[in-house]
C-alpha cells in the first residue's frame, strides 16, 4: 500500500504544530498583564464550579450525537459515521486553541460607521497556543470565572459543529477530505459566525441586535446549511436506504445529548444563578414537547409511533430552544417545542427536499430547528423592546434580516468551501468504496 | 391504516396545550410577589452549581433505565421497552409543568385536627404551567436555591418513577394505554404521594414523621407497587422467556443508573454540603455492599456468579439505600445493602411470586427494595428519638403504619387505575401483536 | 454442582464484614474530635459542588473502561470482561471504607532519617469502616472539603486501577482468582504508593518530591506493570485473534472514559479554582493531540486510519496527561499528547513485546504513557526548580530514580501476588473454559 502524500503532510502537519507550540513557548512569553482582565478576586467559585461541570458536559455531546448518528445509517457504515463525529474532538480542539479562539473571540476586526467598530471577525494573532488566556477573568466576557474556562467551554461548541454536519454526507465521504472541509469550516464560517454573533463587538450582536443564548444561530443554523450544501455537492447516494441499523444506540445518543444540552444551555448563562436554571428548565420543556408533538403528529399521518420519531422530535426541541432558552417562559418554551416539531417532521416529510440526498436530515432537523429558534426567539424574548411580542419590531426585523444574511452566508460560504475541498481531494469515495461500505474501505474495521 | 380517535385527541391535547399556555401567559400573567420567597440574596451560587448538575444527572436516569431494562427483554421487544422510559421523559415532564408541580408541592389541601393542618394533596391552581414558580428561594422548600431549580429537580423523580413501573408489564402491553396510565398514576399515586411525604404540611411527614430522604418511598415504593398490580391486571405473557437479549446494555443501564443516583441522593440534600457527601458515601458503599452479596448469595445456592446479578444487586442497593442516605452512617449503608439484596434475592427466586408474570421482577427489586429501606431507616437513622436504635420506637411504628398505608395506597390505587385504563383503551395487545413482538407491532421497528 | 469452599468463604466474609460494621459502630463510636481537622467554617461550598460532581465523573470511569475493554476482546469474553470492570466498583469500594483508605491517607508509618518522617503506608487501624472520617476538613489533605468527600473522591481511583489491569489477561483469567488478586493488589501495591506519592509525609513525595497531580504513577503506571506481569504469569491465550467484536462499545467507553476524566484530573485540584480549569484544558489537548498523532502514525506505517486508533490514541493522552496536567502549559500539553501516541503506538506494535500476550496493550497504553507522563511532568513542571525546564535538574533526577523504584515495585510486588494467588486458586481456567469463552464458562451468559 503506497503511502500518500496528503498523509504524509498530515502527519507533518501534527508534529509541527506540537513542536512548534514549545517554541512558541519558549520565545513568546505569556503575557501576564492587559488591561482586559479583572484580578483573581473577581473569580466566583460557584461559577466555575457549574462552568466546569457543563464543559465536560458539552463534550460529551459529541460521543452521543456520534451515537445519535451511527444507529441511524446502514451496518456497513456505523463505524465510520461515528468515527467523523468523534475524530472533530481532536481536530477542533487543536484548531481550537492555535487559531480558532483567536478568531472567535481576539480582538475584533472589522469597519468603523460613525464611531462605531462592528467586529467580523477576531485578531488571529490575538490568543495563539492559548497564549494570554489565563486564570483571570475577562472584563467584558464571562466576567467571573478564569479567561481559559471560558476558552475551554467555548471550545466544545466549536467541536460538535462539524460533527453535526457529517449527517447529511454520511456514507460516502472520503474520511481525509472531511477532515480538510472541517478545518476550513471551522476557520472561515464558524469563527466568524461566532465573532459576529457572540463577541461584544460584534456586527450581527452590536448592530442586529440578534439574540442567540446558546448557539441557536452558531451551531445549528450553521451547521443545518452547510449540511445542505454538503449533500448537493456530494451528490446522491448509489443505494439510499431507509432502515436505521441500530435504534437503541440512537436512543442513547438522544439521552446523551438531551443529558449534555444541559451543559450546553444552562452552561451558557455562565454562571450557576436563576437564568441557568430558567434555562435548563425552558430546555427540557421544549424537548419533551416536540417529543411528544413530533410522534402524534406522525400517527395523524398515518405513520406508526416510532423510537426514532421520538427521539429526533426531543432533539430538534433542543434545538429550536437553543438561542431563546434563556429568554422565555416556561409556556412558551412548550409551544417551542410543539411547533418547531411540527414544521420540521413536515419538512422531513416534504417530497421535495427528498430529492437532494442528506442522509439523516440535518437540515431539517438542525437547519430549520435553528431558523425556528431565531425566528420564535425575536418574537417571545422577553425584556423592553427584546422582541415582536414585547414591543420589539425593530428587533425583530433586524432578526429577520440576519436569518437571511447568516443563511446566505452559510450555505454559499459551505458550497464554496466544499468545491474547494474537492479540488485538492476529492470528497466523495470511489463506487466500489461506497459499496463495501466506509467502515471497510476506509477503516478496514467492521461489525461482526 | 386508519386513524383511531384516541391518536386524533392526543395530537389535539397536546395542540391545546401549547397553544393554551400562551394565552395563559397572556391573561394571566405571573404574581412576582408573594410571601411565600425570600429574596434573591438568600440563593447560595455553590448548591445552584450541585443543583444544575444533579438534576441533569437525575434525568439521565431514565435513559440509563430504559438500557436497564431494554438488554434485558426479548429481541422482539427491545426498543418498544426502552422507548416506554424515554417516553416518560416526555408526558410528564409536560404533566408536571401543568399540574403534576401543584399537586405535590402547591399550597396544601387536607384535613384539620387539633389546630393542625394535614395535606393530602397540593392545589392543582398553585403553580399552572410553572406560574409563580420563579427565581426566588421558596421559604419552606429549597430555601438557599431558584424555586423554579427545585421544581425541576422534582420534576426527575416524577419523570422515573412511572418508566420504573414499565419493566413489569413489559412485551405485552399497548403503547397507547401506558401513557393514560401513565397521567392517571402521576395524577392520583404519584402527586399526592409526593405531597404527604415531601411536603412540610404532608400528613405522613407532619403525622407520621416518615423520613425519606431521596424517595425510597416516594419513588420506588410507589413504583414497585404499582407494578405488581399491573402485572396482575395485563396477566401472564404467552411465553416468558428467561434469557435476557443484551447484557451488555444491561451493565450500560447500571453504570448510568449509578452515576445518575449521586445526583438523585446527594442532590436530595439541597445543597453542596456535608450531608450531600455522606450522602454519596452511603449511596456508594450500599450499591457495592448489595453487588457484592447478591453475586455470592447467588453462588452459594447453586446459581452462577453473573453479569445480570451483579448488576440487579447494585440496583437493589442503590434502592434500599434511597430513603435513608442522609441519616445513616457507612457501616450501617454496608450493612443496608447486604440484608436488602438477601431478601429481594430470595423474593425474586422465590416460587410462589413466580406464578405473577412481573417481567423484569421490578416488584422483587424496586417494592421489596423500597419496603426494606423504609424498615431500615426507621431502625438505623440517627437523631433524637429518630429511629428504633435512637429511642424512637414511636417513630418506627409510625413507619411501620405509613408503611402499610402506602403500600395500600398504591396498590389498590394502581389497580384501580388500570382497571380504568383498560376500560378506555385496552391495555393489553391483541396475541398476533405480542408474538410479533412490541417493537414490529407497535412501532414498525426492529433490530436488524 | 458442588459449592466449593471458596464461594461458602466469600460469602460468609461478606456477612461478617456487613454485621462486623454494625457491631464495630456500636463498640467504637465515632471520635468527634481530633486536632487533625479544621471547623465547619472552613468548607467551601463551590469547592464541594465541583467535587461532588467529579466524584461521580470518576465513578462513571470504571464503567465506562468495562465498555472500551469489552468491545475489543472476543465475542465470547464481552460479558466477562465488561464484569470484571465492574466488580472493582464492588470489592475495592467495600474494602476501601474497611482497610484501603486508612492504608493511604491514615497516620503515617515509615522510617525517620535526621528527625524527618518519611511515610511508607498509612495506619491501618485510622479510620476503620470510615470512622473518623466526618465532615470537617482535614487540615493537610483537601481543607476546603469535608474529609469524607475527599476520602470518596479518592476511593474511585482505588477502584479503576485493578479494573485497568484486567485487559492484559483478559480472556483466559478465572473470575474468583481475580478477585483475590484485586484485594491483595490493593492492600500491598496500590495503597503503599498512593501513600508515598500523595501522603504529605509520603516517601516519594517528601523525599523524591515526585509531582502526580492526578494520579499517573499511582493509578497508571501501577497498573501497567501489574498488567505485564498478569501476562506473563497466566501465559498466551490458545487463540489469541485481532478483531475487537463491538467498535462501538469502544468508542462509547471512550467518550465515558474522556468525560469522566476531567472529574479525574481537574477534580484533583479539589477546588473549583483556575487550576482545575487549566488542568481541564491540558487534559482536552493533550487527549486530542494524542488521537490526532495516533492516526497519522498509524497511516504513514502503512496501517488504516480507524477508529480503534483514534480512541486508544486518546486514552494514551489522557494518560500521559494525568501526573502533569496541573503543571504544564496548553502548549506543552499539545506536545505530551504527540510524543505518548508515538512511543506507545510503537511499543504497540513491536514485535518483541508480541511475544507477551497482554491481550489489550495495557502495558503499552497505560504503563509506557504513565511512564512517558512522569518523565515529561519532570521535564516541564512549572514552578521554581520543578523540573528540568525549570532549573529543577535535581527534581529531574529524582523523578528518574522514583521512576525506577515504582517501575520495580509494581511489576515485582504483582508478580509475588499472582504467585500467591495462585497457590491458593489456579488464576487461568481450564482449557475447555477458555475454549467455550469466560462468558459461558464463568458465567453462563451470552450475547445471543
Amino acid at each position: 500500500m503506497k503511502i500518500g502524500l496528503k498523509w504524509i503532510v498530515s502527519f507533518a502537519i501534527i508534529t509541527l504544530i506540537s513542536i512548534g507550540g514549545l517554541f512558541f513557548d519558549a520565545f513568546f512569553p505569556q503575557v501576564v498583564e492587559s488591561d482586559d482582565f479583572l484580578s483573581e478576586d473577581n473569580i466566583v467559585g460557584a461559577d466555575v464550579a457549574w462552568i466546569l461541570a457543563a464543559a465536560g458536559l458539552v463534550l460529551l455531546m459529541t460521543p452521543g450525537l456520534s451515537f445519535f448518528y451511527g444507529g441511524m445509517v446502514g451496518k456497513k457504515n456505523i463505524i465510520s459515521t461515528m468515527l467523523q463525529s468523534f475524530i472533530a474532538l481532536g481536530v477542533i480542539s487543536i484548531l481550537w486553541i492555535i487559531v480558532g479562539f483567536s478568531l472567535s473571540f481576539g480582538d475584533s476586526m472589522g469597519f468603523t460607521i460613525n464611531g462605531e467598530h462592528y467586529g467580523i471577525i477576531g485578531n488571529p494573532l490575538s490568543y495563539p497556543f492559548f497564549h494570554g488566556v489565563g486564570v483571570l477573568p475577562h472584563k467584558m466576557m464571562a466576567s467571573t470565572i478564569p479567561f481559559v474556562l471560558f476558552a475551554l467551554f467555548q471550545m466544545k461548541f466549536a467541536v460538535i459543529t462539524p460533527a453535526l454536519i457529517t449527517g447529511s454526507f454520511a456514507e460516502r465521504v472520503r474520511f481525509i477530505s472531511y477532515l480538510l472541509f472541517m478545518v476550513l469550516f471551522s476557520i472561515f464560517i464558524y469563527t466568524p459566525l461566532c465573532h459576529m454573533v457572540w463577541h461584544p463587538d460584534g456586527l450581527l450582536n452590536k448592530y442586529f441586535g440578534v439574540k442567540d443564548f446558546a448557539g441557536g444561530t452558531v451551531v445549528h443554523m450553521s451547521a443545518g446549511f452547510a449540511a445542505l450544501a454538503g449533500a448537493l455537492v456530494l451528490g446522491k447516494r448509489k443505494k439510499p436506504h431507509h432502515e436505521p441499523s441500530n435504534i437503541p444506540f440512537v436512543l442513547l445518543g438522544t439521552g446523551m445529548l438531551w443529558f449534555g444540552w444541559f451543559g450546553f444551555n444552562a452552561g451558557s448563562a455562565l454562571a450557576a444563578n436563576a437564568t441557568a436554571a430558567s434555562a435548563f428548565g425552558t430546555t427540557t420543556i421544549a424537548s419533551a414537547s416536540a417529543m411528544m408533538t413530533w410522534i402524534f403528529f406522525d400517527r395523524i399521518n398515518n405513520r406508526k409511533i416510532s423510537a426514532m420519531g421520538a427521539c429526533i422530535g426531543a432533539v430538534v426541541g433542543l434545538v429550536a430552544i437553543t438561542p431563546g432558552c434563556g429568554f422565555v417562559t416556561i409556556s412558551e418554551s412548550l409551544f417551542i417545542g410543539f411547533i418547531s416539531a411540527i414544521v420540521s417532521n413536515t419538512m422531513m416529510n416534504w417530497k421535495a427536499l427528498k430529492t437532494i440526498d442528506d442522509t439523516l436530515d440535518v437540515f431539517a432537523c438542525h437547519g430549520v430547528g435553528g431558523i425556528m429558534g431565531m425566528i420564535l426567539t425575536a418574537i417571545f424574548a422577553h425584556g423592553e423592546n427584546a422582541s415582536l411580542l414585547h414591543g420589539g419590531l425593530e428587533v425583530f426585523s433586524h432578526h429577520m434580516i440576519a436569518l437571511f444574511l447568516v443563511s446566505f452566508f452559510t450555505f454559499f460560504g459551505s458550497l464554496l468551501l466544499y468545491k474547494i475541498t474537492n479540488a485538492i481531494i476529492t470528497l466523495r469515495v470511489s463506487e466500489e468504496s461506497e459499496e463495501l461500505g466506509l467502515d471497510i474501505s476506509q477503516h478496514e474495521e467492521s461489525l461482526s
